[in-house]
């Protein structure tokens, strides 16, 4: 066999884009391909996968693939953050047949810690907890040095860890998880109304400014960049709610790593980190001396890899 | 070899008590003893269990400690109820001499969990909770078929998962701790307060009735069986409470089984598990259509039973 032959693809289904690349045996990206996710349910999404997939130049043994939803057994149980899913839907039947090679299937956010600890910052880490700062509050975990998914695929939803019973309304329709305080999509709606109460800010001129619909990642680095005083005490309000959930996860866990990604983390870098680090501290019975907070290494290549990754692990061993 | 030859001990070390029991390959005890925990230290602790388990007719193979602290590479790091420890005690050298067989510690709450699993209510469970509701809420795991007990066998912790971050002070120091309103030992300082504040209650009278110094759960099973309204209020707000730190646990591990011990669990039997679960399902983004809620099958015995099968897991292994 030539090295080629190798070669597996990861696919990143993401609520924005689909992003694909061929990954080689040592976990490096070779080439790139991305697309905007399609709405109108999986088809759609499968096709704009098989047409991404085939604009490499690889011939990959397998292709592995993140979507934002519950995977269980290889279907997707739900779905909420796209559009026109509907439950328990089998992506691995069709995608294999169109794509002629096994295909693997895993949650987006338990996939990108995968990446991380097989190529990135939660490598060596034996108990981790990932925790992806986006639109939503993602999560995943290695515990006693394997990948953990729970019963039926839906753990490590640290977004939906209660900080305060009762407290802020969540997306979710709960009141008081991490992610009604934390979650981009949270935070956007509460700027709005502070911004009717009369208080001012940058972050929405920096939006039009960058020609964006929603606050990104870079439009909220910039205001906080610029000390825009409304972002900064929404932000000190998502690192203090995410200290409180990591540490409850850390006092059920004794966890040895705790990595930290998506876009603000790639845009603050480990001053964000630490400053999770400090927020969580308080809230530990006690914690292991060796424990660590770091940021992403792969940034927005970690889905990718991960999903390369479990491609070739399934291929492995089978 | 006769089948004595094959008969571990189990020792189960509380606050109050320290139990003993000889364990055949079953996990059936065959003979009990028991004799106050005693304050001054380990040297004290190793001499009381020297002489239970010298009292047992049994010729053990090998002895298994529980301990109400947290047991990393053998050593006791902490054990905060207890008088007289330090940090990081040695138990198994100064044991293993005295008793001339192999010695192997764990933490209290996990060791219970175990025998819950080897021979009791968490049989067949691959992602279990494990909570003891006594003067304290401890916990432990069972994450993928495996007993989960962290980077330095602080894991379980459920009575600090924090549900109202700012809220109740918790005997940690911490604010908002599940233990806070859900321990006996918080709960008897509010029932107090409450009575000078002019409440009426039964909970005292049982107690002095009973001859206890304290609320036992024996006193709160009469109180809230005569339908004492302020035992019920304290107790609704317990059930509320862990119900948000079981989802919240949940919704980061995807369980399939929760078991709940202690002695209000053996006074008020799988009715208790039923409120529990109606408590925490609210909170739960998703649950496992196969997470079922159970009370200890053991009751008293699962810490010998757990800590016996420590001991010969170790003796197989070695």
């Amino acid at each position: 066999m030539s090295e080629t032959d190798l070669v597996v693809v990861g696919v990143d289904v993401g609520g924005t884009n689909i992003e694909v690349g061929s990954v080689d045996e040592r976990h490096h990206v070779l080439q790139r391909a991305k697309a905007a996710t399609p709405e109108g349910g999986p088809e759609n999404v499968i096709r704009v996968i098989t047409e991404l997939v085939g604009s490499l130049d690889a011939h990959p043994i397998a292709v592995g693939v993140g979507i934002p939803g519950v995977v269980h057994e290889g279907r997707a149980l739900t779905v909420p953050n796209l559009t026109g899913w509907t439950e328990n839907v089998d992506l691995i039947g069709p995608l294999s047949g169109q794509l002629g090679v096994p295909v693997t299937l895993g949650n987006d956010a338990n996939v990108g810690l995968l990446g991380e600890w097989i190529a990135g910052a939660a490598r060596g880490g034996r108990n981790v907890l990932g925790l992806w700062m986006g639109t939503g509050i993602g999560g995943g975990l290695i515990l006693d040095g394997r990948p953990y998914v729970g019963s039926r695929g839906a753990a490590g939803e640290i977004g939906h860890v209660i900080v305060l019973a009762g407290g802020a309304l969540c997306t979710c329709g709960r009141r008081g998880c991490a992610e009604a305080y934390a979650g981009r999509r949270s935070m956007r709606g509460v700027a709005t109304s502070m911004v009717d109460a009369g208080w001012k800010t940058s972050l929405f001129t920096i939006r039009d400014d960058e020609g964006k619909t929603k606050l990104t990642s870079k439009v909220w680095a910039e205001a906080l960049d610029d000390e825009d005083q409304l972002a900064e005490k929404l932000f000190d309000t998502a690192i203090e709610t995410l200290g409180i959930a990591i540490g409850s996860t850390n006092n059920l866990l004794d966890l040895d790593r705790v990595v930290i990604g998506g876009g603000l983390a790639e845009k603050l870098g480990q001053d964000l980190a630490d400053r999770l680090f400090s927020a969580a501290k308080p809230w530990m019975l006690q914690h292991n001396p060796d424990l660590k907070f770091v940021v992403s290494e792969l940034g927005d290549d970690a889905g990718v890899v991960g999903a390369a990754a479990l491609a070739r692990a399934a291929v492995i061993t089978s």
